[in-house]
């Protein structure tokens, strides 16, 4: 179907623009039977919202979700389930001056050569804005992931320019406005925002998603490969242009007897690969990691054209982020749990009754 | 549909295991009126295929592929291609210890966990093997493509373990068995790759993929970005743990006023982008860039179990490559045509007679 | 993609439960550029309405619907179009005695074994109330095909139980609530209909729609040839028992001589095929013909069995249509220009700049 | 994907002209492990196999299919079933006339208006021949849902032209060419052709398939329903032009007391619905019932036009079906084994675990 939908068993379609009155999804295929309200959603919500401190977006955007259908007396009917989140806080009159303009680095340029035609306004449909729905989206999946198939689907901030962490602990994820499981780089990462601010710059980040506690066996090859369809949800998140699965790029310059997972009775050796081999989940942590580009909205000016082709200055003016990096744990998670959640229910229907005769390795 | 497909208006299905009968494939929705034969498979079959120089594996395959249907009187007719391979160069027996071992870093213990029973004779349909339909249904994506749309689709190898290409000319690719664009490095990949042989070991590397003249407006948003299917596409080839596209993850520390791509009268003036835009492309060439893991395969023995759970020590006889990366070049040609050629009928119906009102900058 | 999702390119997912808070979809694969309002698909849904005649539901429903993204300075962007009608109307307490039984002919039963538990208010999902979101999206289509493709698509009723139409005259279609192409058999259903009601009983009805000035050359054989894609669009309508393309059943006992539709340099000289051939239109007229079964919901009596197995009576109050098909003309109007829409934008992508050295002839 | 392709999860691809070097399928989603050899489809292949009596045409069709991979030691492996039968006589000669000519009631005409260009030999893809590849891959299913689920699927000529039957055994389906179930009806139908074939004409006929033994809860409401699934994979049968699910169009003149299926604790008390409520398969049998067009393809001239628009007449030779259902049982016994197949997999994936606490009823 068209590109606004992904999944096959599992399918979550969305709409909304960045200034259109409403943002929403349409959620097909969650099994019935599970207890599901909108605070379960809220709270992934509340965790993408800028405005929660300074270094992201001042936008206040209220972001509550109102579930319309799909939920009958607390739990899901396995009918689809619609969501809306109504947009309020939108400035139309910051974006004026670019009715005509293409900022650099921006989607305006090849909206305008698809469509023909663009709704200007803080980018509409190309703006992250629209992620908010793949959030909420998620947070059903994440929810029947961990509740009924014992799955946990956690990220965090493993970059922020040139500041990498030096351990994990999930605990301190939750304790800063970076996701960083690091404490002591938090101050660190402070500091370069504030001074990133100053400059009128941006930066890149890096995030890594994992699920742990994932059955092996989804995955259905050769191309609707779970490390390919994780691939393919995260490369969809705007301002990624990177994804690997495990050790990803380091593989290249790794000898083969260090880079392959042994196995013992008692479980895997390593997990270099991510969880994943040969295209479906192997028992372990899967693990992806993603690269977000440094956003092109910024007060300082840069050339560009304009509708008529005449070469001009664009200034973005209004509210934004220095870092996207900040905000985009929570989508992250939720690609990755809507393509599990997908990948559960095509393996279930492919394979029922298969019996492997193997336990489960970690 | 299940997951032996990719594409939508352009759609390839394949089938076929290392050792089966034959390897097929049905390549649905090429337009009719284009000029097509067996040679111009074959062009990019020879260039896959094993046993042409001594750095890759021995294992014969002749590879001839033929056009069951779908042209006449030598050109398409609208109508399903299939193609077919046979299976010539099989040993066997030199796998016969495998059948209830799992191999450490390969796919038969996940296809043991999904399915309960495999072929395990050349790790049967997660073998590379198949990739050989997906290099001759590309063949048919580029020559459209090329022919018919002006779009040129060219990959090379940029990195052989620790070794990093300096230029690229485009003219050396062909001439040496690495598809290597600089002729000074590989005097030195090859003496890098007889060390590894004596070692016994296997080493990863990274391919670079790019298409030029493509037209801006290509690519489905939100979900079938194109960028996100072109990663989809990469991280379904085996042996693939990491997708970039354009600058990819050195973008992490990148400053938002160097990444941004200005726009002038006369073009771009950089491309850190790699060719798209929120998703769409932008007209700039489309530069991908792939990670491939060090082969699993190896001489050396590795620690593993087998199907009754005991622990056991693996050592892989037969015919293997090194370092698979000397072979994915074509692969990932292909991968990238038959994206593109998709997402050139979905543009082409979604928005046919859609004008612009803007030229198309490179 | 889940089963509430309908099309490759035009693509209308839809949500909503008859008590629910909102019924909804999304739109997406228009193209951009059409001028489009509420008021374009509020006619339809007026036409559909009921309430609006002593011979259908008394239940008023207001079903304004509101378009919340993808229309930007009143045209089309080619973003998904999201749609909305809030439920405002709905009688709960009607139902209360519902929870626990199945009514005969209803798919309660089938709904409580395929989930294990339904939205029991007005048939939930089931209920024919979610096809005021088709029709919705429906106009849009239809909007599409006139305007720009200039195909027409309009139905009507043919039979109403045992009340066949003589002739055919379009403009009398919207002149009854039947939407009777023959002024002088309104009369002769109205007191059928008074009968039925009096009597507690329901009829079945036959619908005919057709699509007129169509382009030769749209279905995509084998699969989806259009009369398989109009058959499974129009099947997919609550109550729809049959579909016919063309002379349908009647052609059992045609002779082929006198089935084939011969071709003159001038045009057909007969239309038995409906407009289609192999699966593909031929520039005549599509007819196709659907029927519907009378309403299991009836004030009589009628045995079944409760949630714990045992034998109950049933009897349904609250507010139902003797004859479904009253309704059903601008639901298969929807259903046939949806189809259309998608194969036209499916053709378009497919088989641009084909020559077929043809003239259209009708 | 492209139109070639059938089913979310049990997916049927096919390629292959009539008179092209061969006919293929790839059969993708089959769970592993269950026993499977050619056997298993030469049975039905040979039940469709035309030269077996003077009743069918004289095309002598070995029809022999080859499993090419998917197999491993006589059980499927759950990766994709490559399947092909190798065109063996076909008489080209006999169709050069036909080059420039479209033969009326054919497909020549519209496959020339989609394509600008086709194989006129036989009628190329058009041609009937090709359902021989969906009866092979609707065998496995079929095979599947009998001896993993206990689904019988089972057709039957119920009319032939004016010939209607009065009674079913289905003992008797096999011993005639017509795939008669009413023995004393066969007579008649042979008389009938005879005398048709003398005539130089051709004639219609109705199939009947029925499913038994379905457990209840298969199809995804609203757009996949059962029976909307079941109308699109039988009107995408060459010369189909009407489909019913139980009464079909009989229940336009039927009250909805008469109509509606009562239910008691044991069991149901009559099918009118044909197994389906609410799209939905309720336990009883599916009855499904298709018309069949008379074959276009006659010895007695017909007018038409050729490529260059002027008028002529066609005479087609060769070998031809007076009726192409003397054939279509096992077709459309292979489509409703293929829809059925798709929707228990969907179902399971869906609604693993699901406790109806209800009963099956039949």
């Amino acid at each position: 179907m068209s590109g606004n939908s992904i999944g096959k068993l599992f399918t979550v379609t969305t709409f909304g623009e960045s200034h259109g009155i409403a943002l929403g999804a349409i959620v097909d295929g969650c099994p019935p039977g599970m207890p599901l309200c909108e605070e379960d959603l809220q709270i992934d919500l509340d965790r993408r919202k800028p405005g929660t401190s300074r270094h992201t977006t001042q936008r206040r955007e209220a972001d509550e979700v109102k579930i319309l259908s799909g939920v009958f007396e607390g739990k899901t009917t396995g009918c689809p389930i619609g969501l809306l989140i109504e947009n309020t806080d939108q400035r139309s009159k910051d974006y004026t001056n670019i009715a005509e303009s293409f900022r650099p680095g921006h989607a305006d340029y090849t909206y305008q050569h698809k469509y023909g035609f663009r709704d200007y306004r803080g980018g509409g449909r190309s703006s992250a804005r629209e992620t908010a729905m793949r959030v909420a989206a998620g947070a059903i999946a994440k929810k029947y992931l961990k509740h009924i198939a014992g799955i946990e689907v956690r990220g965090y901030l493993s970059q922020l320019g040139p500041i990498t962490i030096d351990k994990i602990d999930w605990d301190e994820v939750g304790n800063n406005p970076f996701f960083c499981p690091d404490v002591d780089k938090v101050a660190e990462m402070e500091r370069y925002m504030d001074a990133l601010r100053k400059e009128g710059e941006s930066i890149g980040a890096r995030i890594v998603v994992v699920a742990s506690n994932v059955p092996p066996g989804l995955g259905e090859p050769i191309f609707d490969r779970l490390d390919a369809d994780i691939a393919h949800a995260m490369m969809s998140i705007n301002a990624v242009k990177g994804v690997e699965i495990g050790d990803g790029f380091d593989c290249i310059n790794t000898k083969g007897t260090k880079f392959r997972d042994e196995i013992t009775p008692e479980g895997f050796l390593s997990n270099h690969a991510g969880g994943i081999l040969g295209g479906i989940s192997s028992g372990q942590n899967i693990v992806a990691s993603i690269a977000l580009k440094p956003t092109s909205s910024l007060h300082l000016p840069g050339r560009s054209i304009n509708i008529r082709g005449e070469a001009i200055e664009v200034v973005t003016k209004g509210r934004h982020d220095p870092c996207v990096g900040i905000r985009a744990t929570p989508i992250a998670e939720a690609m990755l749990a809507i393509v599990l959640m997908d990948h559960l229910l095509r393996h279930r229907g492919q394979n029922a009754g298969v019996d492997s005769r193997l336990s489960v390795l970690r």
